[in-house]
């Protein structure tokens, strides 16, 4: 007898990986291709190789592919199936779902979603969220991002660009320097903890630290920090402040069941989520705020690839 | 041949409205009763009374009808038909679905809704936001809510509490006295535009105007505005500001393709939605805040009977 499986795809800016997952979850193969600077159709080739190749395997171990669902580091529009990624060349508005139903089996069914709507699949699927239908992940890196889920489907919006959470206004006055990314991402992304840093090394006399305003990133704030530099305890508690009022806020507004904090800012930040959930207490709903897990990602960098597997299933 | 019809009950903390909607949508019969204070399983009995006589009518006209949708101010938990209504002597945890399945006839399907979620449902079936799937409505009156469609649903959240908005955090750093209603209700609800003004004659020296701090309200405050007051003038400058980021959020978060702002604070603050559209353009997503339209209710204080109406015919 054939067991179904399900193919998934993770697309990020320097490589794509593949996964083949059994009916029970299981990784019955995976494989991993450089993008090595392609982009636009020859990106697309690149995942179609991959396909091939788990299409291969599977034939060989009696498993009948059924659906494909691939995640990407952008914007998907559900209604052209085209797909916007800043950091693969050409892919602005690349009809890639076209080029995929194009170039395999009709009998498969293929599903792309963005790479935040993947980790929240993800994680709901195997990682922290585990079960949950209400769930938000929140992903720091450069910038930030969410994926939000209600009542188990991946909340779009009306042009798909929902979840872009680190526009979120949390101190006012408005500020030009915030037009570039927001709020939120301007002071508590990756990114942005370097500029808190810098702000604040800035009103600071005396600072015999190490931190060096010329070259300063966030990692050297968390070296710092390990260390008991002052300026980068001030910093953390300035982004510690904002990330409890980002969750209080999705507390309040959702009231989900978790949240997820993933992204390569946690990662070290991971230390702080004690601290953020007091701070998100003081200001979310006070039912609410009981009602929700704060945890960090369990699947860090293969939340995408479990969250495209995960995505392929939903769609059978 | 007789036609189906929808009966919509609008509960309101001093009177239940009801009405026998149409398959088109009209009003075929609407009738009130006065609660006179009535709570618990008297205030039920009311409901069930004026749904009698609607049958009744029904009846006569020869109208069959086939559902029952419920506007409750205040909190319903789903799993279980109980209500939560601050306003309603012992409607806490109250089995209101229960004692109307027991009291209806069994053909009638009965379903029963927060205010905030039938305003939404009520403003995209006949109102501001007909038609869209991705719609807010923010009710600022005496507190600040909010009734979220996410592609076509209502957004509930992991325990029914979802759109608490007011509770939204605004502006660091946390004050104890945001703990009663959160930051957002705070300052910019009908309370939090009198608290406002107050905090702004506090602070202020050789004011001359009308406003006197120990018997403010809200309406004083607009009154004033009208006249010129500078005390009021910046004290709705400083609400704009708090409204405008506020719907820069949920513009981030929600990518909503409209937002109706209603309650009893719009109303007369209507006329400032113009600028709170500009302050929501600095703060919000730069793609999301052109998708979006921010407009004030058109039903105003039928959005919860129409609303209730679109809920029954939701359910059949």
């Amino acid at each position: 007898m054939n067991n179904k499986c399900y193919i998934a795809i993770d697309c990020g800016g320097t490589k794509i990986a593949a996964a083949l997952f059994s009916e029970q979850g299981q990784i019955l193969k995976e494989e991993t291709l450089k993008l090595e600077g392609a982009g636009g159709k020859d990106a697309a080739d690149k995942i179609v190789t991959l396909i091939n190749s788990l299409l291969h395997h599977a034939q060989t171990s009696n498993s009948v592919p059924v659906s494909l669902g691939v995640c990407i580091p952008g914007i998907v529009y559900h209604d052209t199936g085209k797909v916007w990624a800043p950091n693969i060349p050409d892919w602005d508005e690349y009809p890639l779902l076209d080029h995929l139903l194009k170039s395999l089996p009709k009998s498969i069914k293929v599903s792309i979603d963005s790479d935040r709507a993947c980790y929240i699949l993800g994680e709901t699927w195997m990682g922290s969220a585990k079960g949950a239908k209400n769930a938000i992940f929140v992903a720091v890196g450069t910038g930030i991002g969410a994926g939000i889920l209600v009542d188990g489907k991946i909340l779009r919006g009306h042009g798909d660009i929902a979840g872009a959470t680190g526009w979120m206004a949390l101190q006012r006055p408005y500020n030009k320097k915030f037009d570039a990314c927001g709020n939120f991402e301007y002071y508590a992304s990756g990114d942005g903890v370097a500029r808190t840093a810098k702000e604040i090394l800035k009103n600071t006399t005396g600072y015999e630290g190490t931190l060096n305003p010329g070259t300063l990133r966030s990692e050297d704030v968390f070296e710092a920090f390990d260390k008991g530099d002052p300026v980068a305890i001030e910093t953390f508690g300035q982004c510690i402040e904002l990330w409890g009022m980002a969750v209080a806020n999705y507390v309040s507004l959702f009231n989900p069941e978790k949240i997820i904090l993933g992204g390569g800012v946690f990662g070290p930040a991971v230390k702080f989520i004690p601290q953020i959930m007091e701070e998100a207490k003081k200001w979310a709903q006070p039912i609410s705020i009981t009602q929700v897990s704060l945890k960090a990602t369990t699947l860090g960098k293969h939340a995408g690839l479990i969250g495209a597997g995960r995505l392929a299933m939903l769609n059978t």
